[in-house]
């Protein structure tokens, strides 16, 4: 039988917040108990195509299928009326190695399981009645961040900032148009946001130099930075790396490409000083936050298992309502 | 729009061997040129299910596409009644990512692919009037590897050589079936072939020693070692190797990978007494087989260029077919 081929749009419907956070919570956990295959990424870059496509493939042990995901960026297709992502994730059966499923999702699941993950650090990081975020970034990725968030904490204020302010504003647009009760309101230098009284701290940019200063995170401050993923990438001043308890998704991996390898590199921070992975906190070997005054961050650069969670979720949903499998 | 999907007995029907011979002759010549981008494959192991996955990738520079192949190997699957490869070729196009042509294969095309490059091998570095083959191995890649050497050289002899005495008459069976005129024989035990006069050898088993003595080897004698594609794999005596003119289909990857790893890991032979790459011998900048006496060997190991053009090949000619792109 051939696999099943699901499109983008027939794969969004299908997802429901609360669901994804369930799963992907999962994810970390089997990840952090050293459940996970996940081969190191395979990467074509297409310089004269300004593209780039990566390979990423996960399998957790005991699990009925693995995925292998196809992302990819193309920065000349916008202009052209195409998304710059494209990719798919394709899920196998373990047992046998037969494809089951082709998710055509063009990088949306990596989006959703992103922002997922940022809602189950801040579940287990934030302080549970934090009202007031702050969100730098207005592409997709900050809309998603607080979508989720907005499911799990009772969201006064909303903050945005970006390097467009046509893009804040449209960010605003999308935002209000979920029909939320919270407040929404631009912030025109990412400076002003030192004098806010915030809880979350959102950073989902493809930013390459620290944009939040250390003046800006106070006592009790939760961070989710999650833009940077590659070597090279940062948002974040290291003295707040350095002054915060760190969680990372996978520690090796943002040692390499996350917030962490700036802080490593410059000597700031070693690594022994990294408090743990996410999966540890879930899994309660270690404690998530443990005073309201604490500062933690969470270190997002993104796993296989997390892909491997949603594309297993979004099939066996689609296999369930249809009554198939 | 959505990727073709292309299922393996639509995708064999349209298998042309002359194409496919000219089309893996002209990748050859990409890769020695190196205008290939073939990032390192990515490997997951499934030890509880006897089961492998590998991910190949490659691009040529300057082409249309880019090709991920996943190739599996589920080992408990044949007693179920399944295939034990389950792959698929994807190609993407290399201006946008846009996925164009999912190929449902099952390996069929690696099959294929493999045993072109044994027939270009052959038509650079056999005699040109080679008329007796011996064929070590049973298998599915034993056949293709034989019915594509028939489509260009005047083949009058082809002796067969298997463990199982049944595996070759069933393949016996399917060579007469393809109604050729060569005579077939089978060889009870290898050691019989030493005293036949033969043209041309292919190995094409999983074998990890030696099979092939050099004895069997004489003046003018050309081998496709086909088998030989992982690290401890070997069919041939290592003096075979030292005293022939090597050519590979990649050195890099035949040093690993190959029967050149043998000789190269017991010293009996030094990386620069390689002759050189098929793709430069194609290409002209090295000549072929230089007298009648040569004794050439080809090295194959299966580059991902290979699977770029026969899914590049098998998509423009389903277009063609159907009008259609």
């Amino acid at each position: 039988m051939n696999p099943l081929i699901l499109e983008k749009e027939e794969i969004i419907n299908l997802l429901d917040f609360s669901e994804i956070i369930n799963v992907v919570e999962k994810s970390f956990v089997d990840f952090s108990a050293g459940k996970a295959l996940m081969p190191v990424p395979q990467d074509i870059i297409f310089e004269e195509f300004k593209g780039e496509t990566h390979v990423k493939s996960a399998y957790v042990k005991g699990g009925k299928y693995y995925c292998i995901k196809i992302a990819s960026g193309f920065y000349n297709n916008p202009p052209i009326g195409l998304n710059s992502s494209q990719g798919m994730m394709i899920l196998f059966e373990a047992k046998t190695g037969i494809p089951k499923c082709i998710l055509l999702e063009e990088g949306a699941l990596t989006d959703y399981r992103t922002a997922a993950a940022g809602a189950v650090a801040a579940k287990y990081l934030a302080n549970k009645d934090s009202e007031n975020i702050l969100v730098v970034g207005t592409g997709n990725q900050a809309k998603l961040q607080v979508e989720f968030l907005l499911k799990i904490f009772p969201i006064k204020n909303i903050f945005v900032w970006g390097r467009s302010e046509g893009k804040a504003r449209t960010y605003c647009d999308y935002i209000l148009n979920k029909q939320i009760s919270a407040n929404l309101q631009i912030i025109n230098k990412i400076e002003e946001a030192e004098n806010l009284d915030l809880d979350i701290i959102i950073t989902a940019t493809p930013s390459r130099m620290p944009l939040v200063s250390s003046k800006l995170i106070k006592k009790g401050n939760h961070v989710n930075a999650i833009g940077a993923d590659m070597p090279g990438k940062q948002e974040l001043d290291e003295r707040i790396i350095r002054n915060a308890k760190v969680v990372t998704d996978s520690t090796a991996q943002c040692a390499k490409s996350g917030e962490l390898q700036h802080s490593l590199k410059s000597g700031i921070m070693k690594l022994d000083k990294v408090y743990g992975e996410l999966g540890e906190i879930i899994s309660k070997k270690k404690i998530g936050r443990e005073n309201l005054d604490e500062i933690t961050v969470f270190d997002s650069t993104g796993l296989g298992v997390q892909d491997l969670a949603i594309a297993n979720y979004v099939f066996d949903k689609y296999c369930d309502m249809e009554k198939i499998k």
